[in-house]
């Protein structure tokens, strides 16, 4: 079961924060802040959305930094995710 | 009787939580928060809507997540449904 | 006398609800929240609307739901009709 | 002296409401609320109105019912006047 | 020293009220409304606007009604005038 | 060092009003209240912004009359100015 | 590892403010209100940009003025950028 995304939009899976503080203390999830960064799960297929034709450059894997302006959360299978617009992704983290 | 909707408009039958807790207890309506999943009932015939030509891409029995944002509710022979433009369709559940 | 509707715009006259509880009471129209159904009683002729070319798919009589964003209430002849755009009909209720 | 509209704005004459209660008490234009029919007194020219060719289909004489909403109030050789553009107009009453 | 407007904009004049009551007590400026007749004193080349070809159909000493929203107040040599742009011109005075 | 402005912007240098009151007191800039008169000090290239193609008729040293709406400032070098786009522009002074 | 923004969007990097008060204090970052010049780190490669075809004129290096108002702030990497779309950029400084 997985989840096909209408026109140009995407489905993301945040990226926890892994951090640790100077003293060692490892932070709970309460008290971080979580990372504009996700993976991208699945893509829609693009075409004419509106009326504006949108060629999908983003592809499963990318890891990218999102605008939490226009992301949606969703509950699917028990796991979060968000779905935003490619428009709403600001960047591809490239290595 | 049935709803036939005009232009890019879906109508849906939201999914009921079917959530037992841990203890066993069932959960009634009122303590559940509705997921975002529905089923299509009707679809629109899409074509010219605004100045955009839209071709429809969903079609009946499908399983989809929705935003809530767009979905307006209607009673229709003494039932819920909802009635949205297919734009505001997130994404199909595919097997 | 009657309406003849502007553009993409359709006169309504709203449904009545005409229930009866279970104790048999029937119940007025104060109490009662009124159905969006209505039955379509004048059609504009469509046709250039802002940029767009409306085709009105809405005739006379026809059972339709709509939407109450957008609907405007008139009063005409002593009788209360509700006018919105086509755009606005949600569905259309088929025997 | 006369007023002559721009683009696809018409100017109208409000109708008084003009009704006797029951009781034979003619009300004062205090106590009516001023219905929403209104005689066209003058039509614009149409043409390009933004980037859209506006053909009038109104004239003069025309008994309307009008939307509220986009009306604008003027004051004109001690009369008063409503102007607004010929989409806020909703329907022509005709005979 | 003149001014000449960009685009679809046009300066106005705003003409003074000249009231007398019925005892014949001049009103000062402060207690009269100023009416929305104005005498354009000012017009610019019109040409593309946005993505729009605007014609100017108003020419200096024209007298027109204008509406308060859209008007921009400014002070140029000690006078104080508004500036707006042609659509929110409602009509021309005509004799 | 100078300032660049992209698409249809423009660099203005705001000009300081130089009153002296009747009494013969310099009115200080805390007690004045700024005028929309400002000297051009940089112009956009204009072609495509957005959809649409913009031609500069704006030059180095054109003293205009501004509208506040639209107008950001910014410091730069030590000095304020303000940018905004061509079409913020409501006249040019002419001699 | 690097940013590669997607569309008409660049990711900028925020100068500090250098400055010592006349008292020879340095000013911490608190007290000191950040200048919008900024740093372009990485640009996006334009394309259609909704139904724009956007063509990028910025270059990794410029230094520009740009409008806190579309700016996003994002962190990556353990370091703070700003990411916003060409057209939020003001205007290029050069020497």
């Amino acid at each position: 079961m997985k989840l096909s995304p209408l026109g140009d939009k995407v489905v993301l899976k945040q990226l926890e924060a892994e951090e640790t503080t100077k003293s060692g203390l490892i932070l709970t999830s309460q008290s971080k802040e979580k990372p504009q960064e996700a993976i991208v799960v699945a893509v829609g297929p693009g075409g004419m959305v509106g009326d504006t034709k949108v060629e999908m450059v983003l592809k499963e894997g990318d890891r990218v930094i999102f605008s939490r302006y226009g992301a949606m959360e969703i509950k699917f299978d028990g796991e979060e995710y968000l779905v935003m617009r490619q428009n709403d992704i600001l960047a591809v983290v490239k290595d």
